[in-house]
C-alpha cells in the first residue's frame, strides 16, 4: 500500500475533470487548484479545463504522475485502471459511483477493477468516495464543498455525504483536521490500512473513524490494537440494525446482537466508542489539543455557580471524578479569593471575578497533585474580562503541563476572546458539559489502555483435551445439536467443571445412576429437538429415593410423548441436584457476521432478560482478558466480594472456565454456538449444570 | 401577587442607577433604555444618571411607579421597601446580594422585609437575582449583558450567573424567549407563583426552569399539575447532592435519593426533565415551533445516507418510533424519486438531490397518516440548492399543520439558508440527533400528558382501620422501631397481605403456635435493636416440627445473646414458611427534605443492589398512580405478563397494596419509615412476609 501518494502525492491527474459548474468533476479538479504540487486535467473530449491544458488521457501526461483522481462513468473505470497502471501512477481515488452497490453488473465491474488494481500494484480508494483531504500540503483531492482547518486528527469516513457534514461542522465549531478521508466501498484499501498508515504518521495525534460496518474484522483488530498504544481511535458506529445475522438458536447468540459484539471488540482493543456526531467535534478538540491527562481528576473554575453545579452533576452521571482539592490548595485559594468563594471543588469565583482572580485559582488548581485536568467555564458578566481572562488562560495552558479546557459562553466571546485561545491552542467547548464529556472519554481511553497493557500474554491454559474423542461426537451428532450429556463431556474434556450427568436409557438404569450418585437428583429428557425441556414436562427436580427415580423416569417419557408426539428422545438423564445455588450465571459462545465467534458471560434466568446485564469477548480470552470481559457486568462486584451470606467467588476458577470455553470454539470451528445455562455458582465454586452445543 | 407589574410595568424606578460603568447599578440603567415605558433612576447621590434627571427617593417621583428595581446594599433595602410602600410601587425586584446566603444577619435582614413585603402588598422578586426580562415589550430590568431575541418560551433561572449564560447561548444558537426571570432566594415569589402567571400568559407556549432546590413543593406540584395540561413545563434540574437528607433507617430510605425523588414527583405531575444544558435549546426550539406531534412517528428526509442512519440511531436509543411510510407513500415516492433512493425512512434524497426531489419527499411523508412529523437532514453538495431548498421547506411548514424541524449542516447555511427557515419559524437544530433528541423530548411530554389525563380521581380504598389501635401501638413503641409481628398488624389493618406471624416469648408457646400454624415454619427473633436479623444468627427457616422448634428457638436466643451481648429481645416471631416464591419485592415509604413522605416499589433481594430497579410515587396514590409508579420499573413487564412457570400476578392486588401503604403513611405522620421487605409474590398473590415501621 502506498498511502504516501494518497495523502502527499507531487503530482495529481483528475481524470474526468470537467467546465460544468455543479459537476463532481467540475468540483473535484476546482478543490485541487490550491495544492502546490503538478496538477493535470484528463478529458478526452476537452483542450482546457478552467483555463488549464488539458490532456486526452493519462498516458499523454509528460510529467510524473503519482496519484490520479477517477470521475468518470463506472464502466469506463477499468479501462482508465489500464492506462493509469501502464503510465505507473501509484495510487488512484475513484469518486464513481455504480459499481456492487447497484448489483451484479456493478459488482462485475468491481472485480475486474481489482484484479487490474493487484496486477499494476496500485493503490485505490473509493470506488464510491467522496476523496481526499491532506489540510498540511493543501490538498483537496476531493469534491467536498469546503477545506476544513488545520488540525492534528485523521477522519475516516465510511460516508461520503456525512463526511462532508463533519467538514462543514468542523468549521462551524471551530476545530481542525489533519487528513481526511472518505473510503467508499473499499475494493482495496480498508479501515486496517488507514490505521496503519495514519500510526505512523507523525502530523497525526488521533484518529476518528465513522463506521457503517467493517470489511476485515480481524485485520482491523490488529492493526487498532497496535496502534491505540501511540494514538487515540475514535469510532462513531452507526447502522445499529441486526438484519444480516442469521437467526440465533442458542440463547447466547439471541443476547449478543451485532452492536453489542462491535462494542466489545472495540473495548478488547482499547478504542473509544462514540455515540453521537457532537462526540466527535468534542473529540476533535481534545485530541487536537495534543495533552492527555494522567489520571481522572477534574477540577472546574467557574464565575457562574450554576454552570459549576451541572458540571459537576455531568462529571458525576458520565461516571468522572471531580478531583479533591488539597489541603494546601484550599488553604492558597482562600488567602487570594473571595470570602464567598465555593470553598471547594468547582472553584466557583464568583460573577465579578478579574482575570486576576481566575489566573490565581486556575494556577493553584493546576499546581494541586491532585488534579489531571483544569476546566475554566467563564460567562459575560458586568464586571469581568473576556479578553484579559482568555489570554491569562491560554498562557497558563503552555506553561503546564496537565491539560486546560475551556467553555467560553456566548456569542460574542465567539468573536474575541475565543480567538485568543484558539491563537494559544485552548479547546474551547460550545457547554461545560460538553468539555465535560470529552475529558472523561479521553479517561476512558487512557485507562482502558492501562488495562489493556496490564493484560499479560498469559501461557496457554494446561489442559490436554481429547480432541479426537470430541471430533468423534461431533461427527456423531445426527443433526446440528449436541444432547447435554455429550455436551458436558466436551467441555468437561476442556476442564470446565460440569456437574456429573449420566444418560440412561431405562427407568432401572436411570435408578442405579441415582443411587450411585446420591439422593437427591433432577431427571431430564434427553433430546435434540427440545429447546426448553421444563415447558415439555421433562424435568423433574428434587428425587429422592430410587422408587421415585422409576416413577419419575415414566412421567417424563408419557409427558414428553403426550406433549410432543413423535419427538426422538436420547434417554433420560440423571444428575445430582444443586441445592442452595449462589448465583445462576449464563456463559455460551457465538457466530458473529462480521466478527465470528464471540463468548458471552452474563446473569442468568430471568434476571437475563429483565437487566439484560452481560459482557462479551473475542476468543481467544486468557484470563486477564476474561476478567476485563467479565468485569463489565453489574453482578461483577457482587460475585468478586460476596453479598450478605454468599460468599466471594472464586474467581480464578470463573476465569479459567471462560478462557477454556473460548479455546474450545477456537479449536473446533464446526462449533457455533455453545449455551453454559445455568453456570451454577455454589460455594464460591462454578459448576456447569446445563450445557448445549449446537454445530454449524 | 402582582406579576403582570413585574413583566409588564408602565413605569420603572431603578433605585441604586449609577454612573459608574461596569457596576450592577449602571448596567441595570442602561439596559432599561430601550424599555418604552417611563424610567425614573433614583440616587440619593447624583442629580443626573446617564444624563436621565435622577431622583433622591422613590417619594420624589411625581408619576406613577409600578415596579422598582432595586440594587442598593443589603442593609438599605428594607427601608427602600417601606419608602416603595408608602409610594404605592406594587412590584419590586431586589437584585442586590448580601441576604441569607451570608448568614445570620443576612436571614434577619430578609425577615425583616418580608414583612414589609406583607404589610404592603408588594411583589418581590429575589433578593440576590439577576431581574426579569420581557422581549415582547422590550423590557430588560436586569443586568444580564444581554437582551435575548423575541420568542414563546418563558424561562426561570435559580442560577443568575448560569441565566445570563442562558441568555448568550440563546443568542449564539439563535433561538428565542419571551420571558426570562432569575429568582433568587426566592424570599416572596417563588416558582409555583411564576408558573401560575406564566400558565395564564397568552403570548407564552412553554415554561423552562433551571431549578437547584424547591422551596415550597407541595404548592409547585400544585399548580404545576394544573399548568401542564395547558402548555409544557421543562425542567433542568441541577445540584444533585444528598447531603441535606438524614441517614435514612430503612432500606426504602436509603434507596430513595433526593435526586429519584424529585424524579418521581416531576413524572408525577407531567413535567418534562432535561438533563444537560443542550436540552434547554433543543426544548426552546421546539417549544417556540407552537406545534407539537400528535403521536411518536418521525419521518427523516436526508441526503445523506449516513446522517440518516445516525438520525435512526437517535430515535431507537432515545426511545422513539420510526414512522413506517405506508404503501401509498412508498409508491407514490418510487415514481418521483431517483432509482437509489433508500425505499423506506429515513428518506434518502440522494447526494445531488434538488429543491424539487426534497419538497416532493417531505410533502409525501407529510401527507402519510402514519407520520407525525418531519426531520429534514440537509448537506451541502455539490449540485444541492441550499436556498431554494430552504424556501420550499419553510413554505411546505406553513401548509402542513404537522411539525416540520430541520437541521441544515454547515456555517454556510447558517447565514443564508437558516435565515429562511427562521422566517418561515421552522426549528433548526445544530445536528440531526439534537433535532431527534427533542421532538422525543416532546413526545414523552404529550404520552405522560395523556397518561396523566387517563388517571381518574378514584374514590378512596374501602378499608376501614382501627386507627386507635394502630395509635396505641405507635405510642406504645418503646423506641423508634415497631417490631415486625406489630408491624405486620398496621399493615393488615390498612387491608395489606401479610403472612400470619405470632410473636411467641417461650420455645413452648413457639412450638404450639408452630403446630397451629402448620409447617414448616420460620422462626425470627424479634428486636428493635437489629437491623439485619439473618446476619446475627437470628433466622431459622424450614422447621418442620414442634422439637425442631424448641430446639431452634434456644439456638436463636444462644446465638443473637453471644453475637450481641444484652441486645433487647422482645420474643421469637413464627410464621409460616412460604416456599416457592416468584418474586421478592420490596415495598416501602421513606422520608424526602424536599417533598415529604415519598412510597417506593422496586425488585428485593440482591438484585435491589445490584439493579436498582426500582420507582418512586409521592402519596396519595390511587391505583392508577400506583400502577404508573409500578410500570417504570424493569420487573414491571415480567410480573404482569408473567415469565415462563412464572404466572401474571395480580396487579389489582398489587395496586391496592401500594395505594393503601399510601394511605397509612398520609393518616399517620408519626410514621417515618416503612420497609416491607421482601413483599413476596407467590402464585400470582403479594404477601408481606417481613415489615418494620420506623416512628419519627
Amino acid at each position: 500500500m502506498d498511502m504516501d501518494s494518497v495523502f502527499n502525492p507531487s503530482s495529481v491527474a483528475v481524470i474526468g475533470a470537467s467546465n460544468k459548474e455543479g459537476s463532481v468533476g467540475y468540483g473535484l479538479f476546482r478543490n485541487l487548484s490550491s495544492f502546490s504540487g503538478s496538477i493535470y486535467p484528463v478529458n478526452p473530449n476537452r483542450n482546457d479545463v478552467q483555463g488549464t491544458k488539458t490532456y486526452r488521457s493519462v498516458l499523454d501526461i509528460e510529467g510524473n504522475v503519482d496519484m490520479a483522481v477517477i470521475a468518470v462513468p463506472a464502466k469506463l473505470v477499468p479501462g482508465i485502471i489500464d492506462e493509469c497502471g501502464e503510465r505507473g501512477v501509484k495510487a488512484c481515488i475513484v469518486v464513481s459511483s455504480g459499481f456492487k452497490e447497484t448489483g451484479n453488473e456493478g459488482k462485475r465491474l468491481e472485480e475486474k477493477i481489482k484484479k487490474k488494481v493487484e496486477k499494476y500494484g496500485i493503490t485505490l480508494i473509493g470506488p464510491n468516495c467522496l476523496g481526499v483531504i491532506n489540510t498540511e500540503n493543501s490538498l483537496n483531492a476531493s469534491f467536498s464543498a469546503k477545506m476544513p482547518n488545520k488540525g492534528r486528527t485523521a477522519v475516516i469516513s465510511q460516508s461520503g455525504a456525512l463526511g462532508s457534514a463533519i467538514i462543514e461542522w468542523s468549521l462551524e465549531q471551530g476545530v481542525g483536521i489533519k487528513s481526511f478521508i472518505s473510503v467508499g466501498s473499499m475494493l482495496d484499501v480498508d479501515f486496517g490500512d488507514l490505521l496503519k498508515y495514519f500510526c505512523e504518521d507523525d502530523g497525526t495525534d488521533g484518529i476518528i473513524i465513522y463506521m457503517e460496518s467493517i470489511k476485515d474484522a480481524r485485520k482491523f483488530m490488529d492493526v487498532a490494537k497496535r496502534c491505540v498504544r501511540k494514538k487515540p481511535i475514535v469510532v462513531l458506529k452507526a447502522g445499529l440494525t441486526d438484519a444480516g445475522r442469521k437467526a440465533a438458536v442458542s440463547h447466547t447468540g439471541s443476547m449478543a446482537g451485532n452492536d453489542d459484539v462491535y462494542k466489545a471488540a472495540f473495548r478488547q482493543v482499547g478504542i473509544l466508542q462514540i455515540d453521537e456526531i457532537d462526540d466527535v467535534f468534542n473529540c476533535l478538540r481534545t485530541l487536537n489539543l495534543g495533552k492527555l491527562p494522567d489520571g481522572p481528576g477534574l477540577a472546574i473554575v467557574t464565575n457562574a455557580g450554576g454552570a459549576g453545579v451541572l458540571s459537576a452533576d455531568a462529571v458525576q452521571k458520565s461516571g468522572g471524578v471531580m478531583a479533591k482539592l488539597s489541603k494546601r490548595t484550599i488553604d492558597e485559594l482562600d488567602s487570594v479569593m473571595p470570602d464567598a468563594w465555593s470553598k471547594g471543588n468547582p472553584v466557583d469565583v464568583l460573577g465579578d471575578a478579574s482575570a486576576e482572580i481566575y489566573e490565581k485559582a486556575i494556577d493553584a488548581c493546576m499546581r494541586d497533585k491532585n488534579v489531571d485536568g483544569v476546566l475554566v467555564v467563564f460567562t459575560p458578566q458586568y464586571a469581568s474580562e473576556p479578553e484579559k481572562t482568555a489570554e491569562m488562560v491560554g498562557r497558563l495552558s503552555k506553561k503546564h503541563k496537565k491539560p486546560l479546557l475551556s467553555s467560553w459562553i456566548g456569542p460574542e466571546g465567539k468573536n474575541k476572546s475565543t480567538g485568543i485561545l484558539s491563537k494559544y491552542s485552548v479547546s474551547n467547548y460550545p457547554t461545560p458539559e460538553r468539555a465535560v464529556k470529552a475529558f472523561i472519554k479521553i479517561i476512558k481511553y487512557k485507562e482502558n489502555l492501562r488495562l489493556m497493557e496490564e493484560v499479560p500474554s498469559e501461557n496457554l491454559p494446561k489442559i490436554s483435551p481429547d480432541r479426537d474423542l470430541i471430533r468423534q461426537e461431533i461427527g456423531r451428532a445426527g443433526n446440528k445439536i449436541i444432547s447435554e450429556s455429550k455436551s458436558k463431556e466436551i467441555l468437561a474434556q476442556y476442564g470446565i467443571p460440569v456437574i456429573e450427568t449420566v444418560l440412561a436409557k431405562t427407568p432401572e438404569e436411570a435408578a442405579e445412576q441415582a443411587s450411585r450418585i446420591g439422593f437427591p437428583v433432577a431427571l431430564k429428557v434427553q433430546s435434540p429437538e427440545l429447546t426448553h425441556k421444563s415447558d415439555s414436562g421433562g424435568v423433574l427436580l428434587y428425587i429422592h429415593s430410587k422408587d421415585e427415580v422409576i416413577e419419575g423416569f415414566r412421567k417424563i417419557m408419557d409427558d414428553v410423548n403426550k406433549r410432543k408426539p413423535g419427538i426422538s428422545i436420547d434417554g433420560i438423564s440423571v444428575q445430582k441436584m444443586v441445592e442452595g445455588l449462589d448465583y445462576e450465571l449464563i456463559m455460551g459462545s457465538a457466530n458473529d457476521p462480521d466478527f465470528g465467534k464471540i463468548v458471552l458471560f452474563g446473569i442468568g434466568g430471568m434476571d437475563a432478560e429483565i437487566y439484560n446485564d452481560k459482557s462479551i469477548g473475542l476468543p481467544p480470552l486468557n484470563r486477564p482478558l476474561a476478567r476485563k470481559v467479565m468485569e463489565d457486568t453489574r453482578i461483577f462486584r457482587f460475585l468478586k466480594e460476596g453479598y450478605r451470606n454468599r460468599k466471594p467467588v472464586d474467581m480464578e476458577a470463573l476465569e479459567k472456565t471462560m478462557e477454556r470455553l473460548s479455546y474450545l470454539v477456537r479449536d473446533f470451528p464446526q462449533i457455533n454456538e455453545i449455551d453454559i445455562n445455568p453456570l451454577a455458582i455454589k460455594e464460591g465454586k462454578p459448576v456447569v449444570l446445563d450445557a448445549r452445543i449446537i454445530l454449524k
